[in-house]
């Protein structure tokens, strides 16, 4: 298995040409095509349109290049969109495609290796709540099985979008009169989502974990989740990245737990394990190493951060999930230089309280790889910059 | 002249429990305190009414403690507020204090001196045109004087609050019909400001400059302005910083420019030039040295930072005035490691187009300062921390 | 008692100087002033310092005035400000005077009169809960009481600003760790508020309550109450309207109960009850009677009105209570031609869900009214012309 | 030329499931389809991706249905989506289908009959000023020519989506320095298309237009344009409705001009054009006669409504551009008792100066229409009921 990655920033969230163009060119192939995990410039809330107008623009290039029907598309390939470029991020999306499967025999050295699946569906009375907790643990365990990864240490990122069943005003009331507590919504799809990356990854244990504990006892938390929650899913999508023995080609995946916001030691320790290294910002022969960069914010909800307070929770004209996310997108492009960072927000059991977590994908060092220079992530760079 | 500068954080636009306390304590002066600056929960915009209200309460509490009327109050001290703590930004405020005047004789270190004026009224057809950058100019020549500096360049800081004097819609009509093009607005107060103190400060020459550069010609500029604009206020209230070498007591300032909002190693600079040094982000002990932060911050009207798209300009729901001030007051915390910053927004002619301005004060080393131990800035800290 | 309404148009949230004037001029009596209700143009929610500012220069005013120290200004008057001026809503204030007490002999004629009071201190655990209703009940039926009215039903407004304690996040877990369901929220709040004035004046009975049917069962309301909730607030502020034989003036008070937002039927029976009538909009010699409007409105929370899908709910860059607020000024000025109305938003127990309650202060008919020619209301009009 | 109109309301931007049913049923023939009008619950502004959205989803349906490609849809239906469903306006959209052609013999009543067109393509140096006026009159007046009424007053809907080309930083920067006007954007685009109504149906001559009138002089005005612009659209596409007796059909339109955004008795007058009469809000029988309403709604600029000042124009949070459509929205609705109304925003020369133009589309009386029981109209209350 080689996985590529192939960076498109985007001129508006049906903005299909650079990919299309990429297709033209047969740097993509769309039926190695495995993920799409984007930015588009909504706000990431319950009026968001701009994931679907984004999802529905793809499809029909996957549709009209695979020769498939448009519901089809959605089968096979994992979209993740992320509504909300809030300050210097730049709308973006990241195309992974996969040629061969994993090796039998294991290489000298780990590379990035994804699968992916779905949880079965829930109903709304489940979210939030210890099944889906367990079902989205059960099916993580799963993948990361497939991985052949040498330890759960190997994991850098589990990347889910929650499911939300939609549910009525009536359904809402007949759960409440027998006494259900429903928890259908973003906040604990979320937090059951991370919790159930934690407990598949041994960070805590079933005995830690009671219903009472989600979206209440925040040390309780996963290092490598990001989960998003999407009104209307029934099912939860998973892809979990890790670096494995089995894998091939010129990308890795490394981690770091922020410890809140401002936390820009974690962000460059994580490039330290990728072997990048800088001062004060990444210059661009680091830059370019980068091909994706994947983190979780939260407003700390205690109102203060390092001991002093913040308003982002009490400013009833803008949101806490904006707000959080333009902050730590702009502390992550100060120190990457680059500003096409996937930022998504609230992080629910995603680090400790305040804080939040961070993955980043990069090509190996070049004196590592020398089959590799003409790479497509590279190559994606020009793309970019075309556009 | 030994200027003192005394942090306070706050709980609300109102808050004045801080600083009453401090003067019950006798660490603050009500007849000492010259200006204060400071940063208040609003949105910043024409509807943002905590300045009136944290104005409101300093004024009574000054009119209660000095026994004068409470219209008397804004004729001694002069008040700059600037509303919108966007993200992690603290709203607080920092009392300056003035003991004695400048020294006759020169002192063997230059430290922080401040003098403060106004303009005379100007009418809505001056404001963003000629008249009001050469009336900026010559006061700013005026204050500049009086510090005592060596040259310019020991002016770091020239924080104005332009005025806006308001006028009604068939005033504009009028004016319209006149031929007359009304620039009465925020854009061209600030914008006029600043040329007023590039001009003042030599910066600019009045050669290069027309009725036509002002808002339009992006490369004259201040490197050390910081302007905002109140509707409203009919002339314009001017504070100069400087390190003057008739001052005393244990402050200094220093500035730079920013090239865009993510020029950290700009910020590094400046806290170079104060002798504050530190890895990716400021420890404890240096933090404590800092006692006021300045900054303007700017949506790249291009639409794009780094080259790639940023979409702060054509977000209709959250103004880019708010974007800017989150992302530059995130990266000034993410290497301060201290969210007690002033962030105003809106760069016109403050550094190049899409940069800014920042200017830091801060206590000099302590192995250069032997006099000074029981200094205002440390008992500051103590302060901020006990809300 | 003869109560006096006079209204002011404020140029923003501080404008005293149409009161002032009044003052001045002898039309207003600061000793007599019982109440001031008003709306500025903040936006209703946790952070908008429009209402503070507001009522500390009220607070100044008075207190300079009235030659009393500042802190006793609100013991004396109470000051009920609410945010959001959406749409077409004019910021205004209604001041209340009241001359004499209750006469002894019963009046031919029913009119308005006042009684305001507080409850005891309430701790953030009881907010929301039981203790709130039944404290609310009690104080409000001494109201009533004291106003000498034949039956409840000549009650016909009961503004409220509802308690609501601060509490810090440790105390929010704590509470939670102890099994409370901590409800210490604006919602649950005016929920409780509601529910007491319902209680008192006999809309529901005890028996129909338990602590699950607040914010729960939309059944049971009150037909008059107008709540708001302030944060930080300890004790709910209440002011009672009522008819009464024992007061005298040429004010009379009625009220409706709006089936939805677009009930224009209900305000036109409340109009009719007040002997206001009209064609499709009020003509001015009807509009000059009128001199307060108190509505609470509502975004339904089933997400439709008239079986039609809105969206209020789900917007997540506008708050639903900043639309219902729009929506429902709009409504009313659309038929009393007017814009200084008071609209507060999120109608808990206020009508039926999805409805709200409005009541109207007017001067009664000049054919009814012989000896009041020069009455205080039609100078206020003049004086909010001159504005 | 039988006009048919048939109103789906949506559950969200993507929503086709209605029309797509109805195509299935047989009521609406794909072929047939002219035009589609609607709103979606987007923000309004250039940030808002729902239009798109709407228009890809329909595309989609049309190229399926139709069996021609994508591309091809735009060239034979009229999309014209306004985003923006403040308040209680419902999501919705109206399908306008034509059978046959004009008659050649008059027919004894005017029916509905509709012509689109578009522009010439503009360049962005042209929009807002005199060749984009005169390039619209001239094809409207071809639009109306075709349409066989009998005079222009017969004319009472002009409905257009005006060009908006983009252009570059550097482009705008190269038209100021060669001193061109740029008015290149929302505000001027609308209004050039509203004169351009305006010259075209009399209502306006060209001796009272020159270049400084567009967007200045608010005395000339359309009464029956409603005009809104699309960024990146290069030219502008035009609809012309109107009653012709060379229609059939059970359809008729009227319109009026408001005087300001509480104008309700000429909602009311709107209605009697069309033989709808009613108290104070139309009764069900009444509403199921009426198809569409178009309106255009304004805060007015000059800051005041009725005498009394409004805050849509200064409020830094919420553009008065989605005030004005929530106040506008809500007064139609309270008078019509229905919300499914497309108001879309900024009046620029709609009317005069704070007011705005409304049209009504409706079925014609019963006791009018005997040979029509079975109309289309009717059957789309049931399908909107069935949403």
């Amino acid at each position: 298995m080689i996985i590529e990655a192939i960076k498109f920033l985007t001129r508006g969230p049906a903005d299909i040409s650079g990919l299309e163009s990429a297709m033209v060119a047969g740097r993509v192939d769309p039926a190695a095509v495995i993920c799409i995990i984007g930015k588009t410039e909504g706000n990431g809330g319950r009026n968001d349109f701009t994931r679907d107008l984004a999802m529905l623009a793809l499809e029909q290039l996957f549709a009209r290049r695979l020769q498939i029907p448009l519901a089809a598309v959605s089968d096979r390939i994992i979209f993740s969109f992320s509504g909300g470029c809030e300050g210097v991020v730049s709308p973006h999306f990241i195309v992974f495609q996969q040629r061969g499967q994993l090796t039998t025999e294991r290489q000298p050295a780990a590379r990035l290796a994804i699968a992916s699946g779905f949880t079965r569906e829930f109903s709304h009375t489940e979210i939030g709540h210890l099944p889906q907790v367990l079902e989205t643990a059960q099916v993580i365990r799963q993948l990361v099985a497939q991985l052949r990864v040498d330890t759960t240490a190997d994991v850098h990122l589990v990347q889910m979008k929650g499911a939300i069943p939609q549910y009525t005003y009536n359904q809402a009331q007949e759960a409440q009169a027998q006494g259900q507590t429903l928890r259908c919504d973003m906040v604990h799809s979320r937090a059951a989502s991370a919790l159930g990356a934690a407990l598949a990854l041994g960070e805590i244990s079933l005995a830690d974990l009671t219903d009472d504990s989600i979206a209440r006892d925040w040390h309780l938390y996963s290092g490598v989740a990001s989960c998003s929650a999407k009104p209307g899913l029934m099912r939860t999508e998973i892809m979990v990245m890790a670096n494995s023995h089995h894998a091939q080609g010129n990308l890795q995946i490394a981690h770091g737990v922020l410890q809140d916001m401002l936390d820009v030691p974690t962000i460059w320790n994580v490039l330290e394990q990728l072997a990048i290294r800088g001062q004060r910002q990444l210059d661009v022969a680091a830059q370019s190493r980068i091909v994706g960069v994947f983190a979780k914010s939260e407003a700390d909800p205690r109102g203060s951060i390092r001991g002093q307070r913040h308003t982002m929770l009490t400013d009833d004209d803008i949101s806490d999930t904006r707000y959080s996310r333009c902050v730590l997108g702009a502390v992550l492009a100060s120190v990457l230089g680059d500003t096409a960072i996937y930022v998504s927000t609230r992080a629910e059991h995603h680090g400790p309280i305040g804080g939040g977590t961070v993955a980043i994908i990069a090509q190996v060092d070049d004196s590592e790889t020398v089959t590799n220079q003409d790479g497509a992530a590279s190559e994606s760079a020009d793309l970019a910059n075309g556009q």
